[in-house]
Parts: C-alpha cells; structure tokens; sequence
C-alpha cells in the first residue's frame, strides 16, 4: 500500500510505503518553516532543493542541498527551513 | 501547489511540483507491470527498490536501483516492471 500524508494544511505531502529494511517516505515540502517530530531514527536525503535543518542540540541552521543526508535521533524535535519547494526521501529505521 | 497523481488504480502514485528548472516528481510504484508514455524528456532515478525498463529501440528489459539514472526521450512509450515497492525521482526537463 502506498500512504498519502499531508501536514501544515498540506503544505508538506508525503508518499509512503514499508519495504523489507522499514518504512520509507518521499515528499515535497512548499518553502515554509516547519518542526517536525520524530518517533524513530530518520535518514533524509535532499533530492532537489534546499533545506536548512536546526538538529536538537544544533546552534545554528545547517544547509542541505541535492543528494545530501542527515540523520536525526528518536523522540526529539528537529526544525526545518525551506526556501524552495524540495523534495526529500525519509528512511525510517 | 503540491500534485498528488494517481495512476493505474492506485498501483503508482506521485507528488508533483514545478521548480524554476521545470516540472518534478517523486513517486512510489506497487509490484506490477506498467507502461507510460512522454510528453517530455525525462530523467528518472531510482531512490529505493528495482524497477526493469524496456525503452523504446530497446531489445531487451534493464534492471535500475538505488541511485541509478535512466533517461527517456519525448513522445514514446516504455514499459517497467517492479519487483519491489519501488520509489523513484522524475525530472522533466
């Protein structure tokens, strides 16, 4: 089955669906300023656009542009700044 | 405007968005067997999963996964065959 998910008025839309490793996410996020929730380890990758991501504990917004990744832990909340609209790729596990 | 597109009863879905470079889509494909036409060129990366391509010209069926790339030309059609539920990046450009 492949989930479709809207948040923040559908300003951020995700597709998702649950492969063999775990559950994996696509999305597009409209330019915004979002903070998000985790409930497990997330791997996110940029796949065109930028990001700008505040971790917890993280002192300053960090750029994430095409092809890069970051990871963010379980059960904290992380912020996220969009200029463009950007599509991502979530791995949750 | 995020697009959500269905397709194929549901089996193939996407997001949508037009960046200052052109159209994109991520998307996510069921296992099954699907043939789509162009109206574009497009590039296509595989982000999770397999998908099997016969181009056009083509002799016989490819295998594309994680991170590869294939391109198609405008106004054809081509078949893909998933194994595995299967995420993917667009590019219309």
């Amino acid at each position: 089955m492949i989930d479709v998910n809207q948040y923040f008025d559908g300003a951020v839309k995700s597709l998702g669906y649950t492969s063999a490793e775990g559950k994996t996410t696509v999305g597009v996020m409209e330019p915004g300023e979002y903070e998000f929730g985790t409930s497990q380890h997330e791997t996110m990758t940029v796949l065109e656009g930028e990001l700008h991501i505040l971790l917890p504990h993280g002192e300053a917004f960090q750029s994430y542009t095409n092809g890069q990744t970051f990871e963010v832990e379980a059960n904290v909340t992380f912020k996220v700044k969009a200029s463009l609209q950007t599509s991502y790729l979530c791995k949750y596990r």
